[in-house]
């Protein structure tokens, strides 16, 4: 595990090239940093990279040209990969770059990153220097080809999702009353560290009693209470690879409202990851959980999708929601890696919430984390 | 502290009308979260903000109409709030919120935020709706008034800063032979969080030995060992606001060498330090780190600026960086906030890095940020 070899990176260069002879480009400017350690192995938060039908460039700062150094003198380093300094920015630096190489005309974008004052600049800048180049917006060239975990990705993924289970278990140690939800988060982050995670993946959630009501509510100076229930959220990044796992538990025993909450999302959990397989569009898993939650009464307590895609970053493709208008769903394939999360909030009462993360297998999906789902009393 | 009251929103809404009446635009829709959070006290992940000169239009998803309803009772609701759903998508969402209005038709959009999608998908979808909507780059418009710090920011400021006392004392503890980087970047997580910060800042940097070297490394499973100097840089975020502080110390008994290297940044701290006063460029801090360190041969040696502003964001705006090309550097004014943080790195070797956080007071400055400057020997 960890970086993948220079094998696996001239695979993934010559999607991507493809992809560009398809869009009639010369050049594609990478300025998302997942993006770039995908074609790279460049993990800097900072960089610039530039893939050519010939070359991949990538501007670095000073900062980086160390590491990068040392990851081109392993198995990992990236095929063609020739360094860039950036003396000052990084987009002065692009436009010398491409000045110095005279050829790359046609020049792609990523849209979905890139500002619009970086766009700008870039297009007045290479006018006043006389550069014939024309700047082409483009959307999820190197996106797609991300959607479908290599091997290398999947053994990552399955590493990070199943060291959440020391995880859990020491974050359901913490949960007893007089607690308060920072101390329960607390012992989440150390538990995170010592499992072999490089960070958490994201700001770890314990809300507990109305505060379980609020999907987005991080963990705040509440003190625990019987008969509570507490939404823990949480996840940790191995080797650049994300996870993320929620489980719900009560204070002390559960009233029979909370059981029934639970058993509801518990369910609608379960029916959505049978409903995955090749084949399949992912808006169908979601309507698997929103149905069974409407057949609960619950409909209206579930105000958001059911799952994100999961790799380099938390929330990647594919989108696991309901149908949008204008925007096919995609259709699920053995290699793409979602959470599934549904949920179900009552502003005052409190909320419930369940996801584990799933790799979809040649006939259905193998689930990446392996916690109890049922309801803990815990304390 | 925590969050502004209401007749501070107000002040802020003033200033920014006012910027926007000097661009001749109706409204401006805002997108970066920090600048949202200033504007209205909401401090979710998600939103966009859109202020008129009549009003503040906040559109938030379902996960945040619980928090903002709870704001919207205290006594720091946003003054003029309006809030609109977001059932699906925020950008539609926006289509509609201005189409129901009617009259906004000179829009601006913050171009070093908004993504090149996003405006081409605003403007495609305006002209298809026949809206007669002119969207115009701007820049600075709200990040202008964040540069000085009003009286409930710096007091958060303050605090943030303060509490990182405690927080070195731990970390300076967990140094000794033996541990690994991430054991001492686990203890300083656990203390930001006893400290009672919301979050870190930033992910916790614990380089040693030959790692020191490398000023963006994060930390790893390396172990400390006898005569490394460990550089040791963190922070945390308190009511939205976020404190930066680095030390570096030494693993027992340092080296001349070290002694030499160690005492070269922390003059040239000093240094900028005492340069730091109203109606000097920003520039001229970084000059005076800088010249310090060439004045020891170790010019080469610091590669970064020397600073950045601090506040909502962990870097903003004033940049304390060498002058460049095109862009004029800010003059310093009362209420400025900033990191002064220059450092010497010998790849092989090892480096140093020392950071204080400092606010532009009258006549200099103060310093935020209340730990021991000299090279500590632990373990």
């Amino acid at each position: 595990m960890g970086f993948p070899r220079s094998d696996v990176l001239s695979a993934r260069h010559r999607t991507v090239r493809a992809r560009l002879t398809g869009l009639g480009l010369d050049a594609l400017v990478v300025t998302t940093p997942t993006n770039i350690r995908y074609l790279s192995n460049h993990a800097g938060t900072a960089g610039t990279l530039v893939i050519t039908h010939s070359d991949v460039h990538l501007l670095i700062d000073f900062r980086y040209q160390e590491s990068v150094r040392a990851t081109q003198a392993s198995d990992a380093a990236c095929p063609g990969l020739r360094t860039w300094p950036v003396p000052a920015s990084y987009d002065e630096a692009l436009i010398d770059m491409l000045a110095s190489q005279g050829s790359p005309v046609k020049v792609g974008i990523e849209a979905a990153h890139l500002t619009v004052a970086r766009k700008e600049w870039l297009e007045r800048t290479s006018i006043a220097r006389g550069l014939a180049i024309t700047w082409t917006s483009t959307e999820r060239v190197v996106e797609q080809p991300r959607l479908v975990k290599d091997a290398i990705e999947i053994a990552n993924l399955r590493d990070a999702a199943s060291r959440l289970t020391a995880v859990a278990e020491t974050a359901f140690r913490a949960v007893r009353p007089g607690v308060t939800e920072r101390e329960v988060a607390a012992a989440i982050e150390v538990a995170l560290r010592s499992a072999g995670y490089e960070r958490p993946a994201f700001e770890t959630i314990v809300a507990s009693g109305p505060n379980a009501a609020l999907p987005h509510y991080r963990a705040g100076l509440r003190i625990l209470m019987p008969g509570d229930l507490v939404v823990l959220d949480f996840g940790g990044v191995l080797d650049g690879y994300c996870s993320d796992l929620t489980r719900t538990v009560s204070v002390g025993a559960p009233t029979p409202d909370a059981l029934r909450l639970h058993a509801a999302v518990r369910d609608a959990q379960r029916a959505a990851i049978e409903a995955v397989k090749p084949g399949v569009p992912a808006t169908s898993v979601d309507a698997a959980a929103r149905g069974l939650l409407e057949s609960r009464g619950l409909g209206e307590a579930f105000g958001h999708g059911t799952g994100h895609g999961l790799g380099l970053d938390i929330h990647e493709e594919p989108r696991v929601g309901p149908p949008r208008p204008h925007s096919a769903s995609v259709q699920l394939e053995p290699g793409m890696v979602f959470t599934i999360e549904p949920g179900a909030y009552l502003p005052g009462m409190g909320g419930v919430r369940i996801e584990d993360d799933v790799l979809v297998t040649a006939d259905g999906c193998e689930v990446l984390t392996a916690v109890p789902r049922e309801l803990l009393a815990l304390g």
